[in-house]
């Protein structure tokens, strides 16, 4: 019997659990699930044979000690910050850890450590990071393997509203985390272009953006990741001259989220104070200078230099923003007022559905001839509870622990998936999900 | 005999050191200077009788204890977040305590503990804040005394170089800490315009300027301080509908600055690696998407939107910002590489004066008498040594000390010079200095 223990039973754990479950009885596997909302654990282990509801403050060292040491495996769902105090409770009892977060400089630290313990910490395993790395690093590889050398590479992706029911003028609804969409692009941006390092800073990200086809669903729009430049060595990119990481969003959708931007209410480091008797209206006043005689929907398309009939303005309209109804807080930050306002308009619907869209483009040379490779994926959601989020989230973690309980991923230390001991197994068994990259080659020059 | 404690010998403290030297005899003081650059400290006692040097880890509390003790009375020049430790051994040994510094959340929060230990704890008590309160609170307690009613207030004061030797485009040199020159309006700033609170995000905070007019000065133009509304109720001023304080530029600056603001450089958030083999144009070429065929010139106008031939670019050129010539720095901030940049363009040379301006604005209604009421200060640096800068913040706190000692100002807790208590006997000092306001009234309309 081997023990796996799951932290955080929330957003994105569905189809982690549907895997773990389905998997128990032949993989002989107990699994353990700690949240600190006891009920949502609850909901989660349901019915379920192989699985139980433990508890454990986290942040209690000899709790978390005594529970991480009675299990084999265990993945991490909480919030980032969390995931080093578990890392070092992982390695002080040589257990392997899974997360779908972003290597922080702390969690880098602890890659001497973790060797020694002869564990993996192996990070950046669910869908953006996650399978961006597994398919990318796949790609790239095959190309090097025939002696290509990447000039451009460029990967996106994006949770979106699936075409269905992509019926607000936005095309935006929330299908993760509501508030990191708000306050998405609030760091200087790095990415290379024409062999250069460039700086984005926060209130140009979403003015800098580039058209991306997805075949059989249209045109999209890409803004970019906070860093592209740290990849290029992992990836093997050191030739190439374009390197960049970018988040999707149906076009249009970033010319009228820089209006918001503009207007300063993406701001959440200022708290404002006695917004109690604001309306959407009265607090947008408070952001606009208006001159006498002038209507706020006038003061407001003169400040932005937007036409009143412009789609960008419609769409602010279109968000209650200039109606006269109560925001309902009494303290809040700008940000934390816009979400509450975005919360009403960009709810998925309980019949709606999400879906995750990727795509890479990668330009290399090979025997003189420019050849030109677009590899895209398109993941809708089943229903309310079996996203496409937490599918392409959930699975890959998931997939990953049974492999390294098995012992067929035998690395240590710190890692993100970007080797093909990850990717091959982890990519093979997830076309079995429908999870399956859709690749198109084009020979754009060359002389034979 | 009294004993003065003075932490921080930098920057401001030359006019302070001047007031207190001259006054020792007569007033039976012995002045004690530490700070944590013992040359520093020596070079403000050389030569002095009444004057010592003193050594104290201020962090150390037993150190720290042991020195406050012995001194009747502390005035700190050290960084704002130094003042609160400094703050509670006064209260411990019953020592009044003065600082130039804004009142932060944790000095307020000592405000019961000084008043129990029978002490001021005195802050903004130099020039903005400082003068500023005590000169606005003399014309508004005049107003209110004789019935007047104020609508309006605004307040401006700006560190800037005195006109005889404003020989650059950007009339504009650094007469104060010039890291915070780049990183000012970095926060939401509000303000009351027409009875409504506005905020003002960082961004557009160098855009959304007024000018200010002062007598025999010419124009100059302001943009907003990061809170002018928690100055609504100290002052008085809860029937007024515009409420503004600023910060003075000569007109123009504005809006060149914010150019910079929009390229990205003022960015103190990312730290950039790898730059020492960047000149100052490959930096400024990594903040612009550039097309082919686009020389960095071109590029540079398009993207902020501005002509070649604008004041604006022929400034940013004029900065030195296009050309190639190496940083010189290794791992650092847009920030940082600006200021580097800016330090060699905007330094005073030795022979080079600093001026102070002050201006408040006044409207309010007597008698149903529209009336204008504006007063200004314009004080000239005497050398590099006793600026107008070191003269207006150090002044005011030398004074305060004393009336604090001969036992004339009795107020106990925490502290901002806004009563007749503290504005009476300082600005009347003041005038003997030459710090002295021309005001100027109008009546702007009315019926008899």
């Amino acid at each position: 019997m081997k023990n796996i223990l799951v932290f955080g039973a929330g957003l994105s754990s569905s189809y982690l659990f549907k895997y773990l479950k389905e998997h128990a009885a032949k993989e002989k596997w107990q699994i353990s699930i700690c949240d600190a909302n006891l009920e949502l654990a609850k909901t989660k282990a349901e019915h379920a044979k192989h699985c139980k509801v433990v508890q454990c403050d986290v942040l209690n060292e000899p709790e978390r000690n005594a529970l991480i040491s009675k299990h084999q495996l265990v993945i991490s769902l909480l919030p980032p910050a969390l995931h080093v105090v578990i890392a070092k409770s992982c390695i002080q009892f040589q257990r392997p850890l899974i997360t779908a977060s972003y290597v922080s400089p702390e969690m880098k630290s602890l890659d001497a450590d973790a060797k020694r313990a002869g564990i993996i910490l192996l990070n950046e395993i669910g869908l953006d990071p996650g399978i961006d790395h597994l398919s990318a690093m796949k790609l790239i590889d095959e190309i090097h393997a025939k002696g290509g050398q990447i000039n451009s590479f460029k990967s996106f992706c994006g949770g979106l509203v699936a075409p269905e029911f992509d019926n607000n003028p936005w095309s935006y609804k929330f299908t993760w985390n509501p508030m990191n969409v708000v306050l998405a692009g609030q760091a200087t941006a790095t990415h290379l272009a024409n062999g250069k390092i460039k700086y984005i800073p926060p209130h140009q990200i979403f003015k800098q953006t580039q058209l991306v086809k997805v075949p059989g669903y249209g045109n999209f729009e890409a803004y970019a990741n906070r860093d592209s430049i740290s990849y290029i060595e992992p990836y093997g990119l050191k030739k190439a001259t374009t390197v960049l990481r970018g988040t999707l969003r149906r076009t249009d959708f970033c010319n009228n989220w820089q209006q918001l931007i503009e207007l300063g209410l993406t701001d959440a480091s200022k708290q404002l104070t006695g917004l109690e008797k604001e309306t959407y209206r009265s607090f947008i006043t408070s952001f606009i200078p208006i001159k006498n005689q002038e209507t706020l929907e006038q003061a407001l398309a003169n400040y932005l230099g937007i036409k009143k009939s412009s789609k960008a303005f419609k769409n602010i309209e279109w968000l209650g923003l200039l109606k006269n109804e109560k925001i309902g807080l009494k303290d809040a930050t700008p940000a934390a007022v816009l979400l509450k306002c975005l919360l009403k308009k960009w709810q998925l619907k309980k019949n709606e559905l999400d879906m995750v869209v990727m795509k890479h483009e990668i330009d290399y040379t090979l025997q003189k001839k420019q050849i030109h490779v677009g590899s895209s994926l398109v993941i809708k959601g089943e229903d309310q509870t079996y996203t496409a989020m937490a599918k392409t989230v959930g699975l890959p973690m998931a997939i990953a622990a049974r492999h390294i309980l098995n012992g067929n991923i035998k690395e240590t230390g710190v890692h993100i998936p970007i080797l093909p001991c990850f990717y091959e197994p982890i990519l093979k068994e997830l076309k079995q999900f429908g999870i399956d990259f859709i690749e198109k080659t084009q020979v754009l020059s060359g002389h034979k």
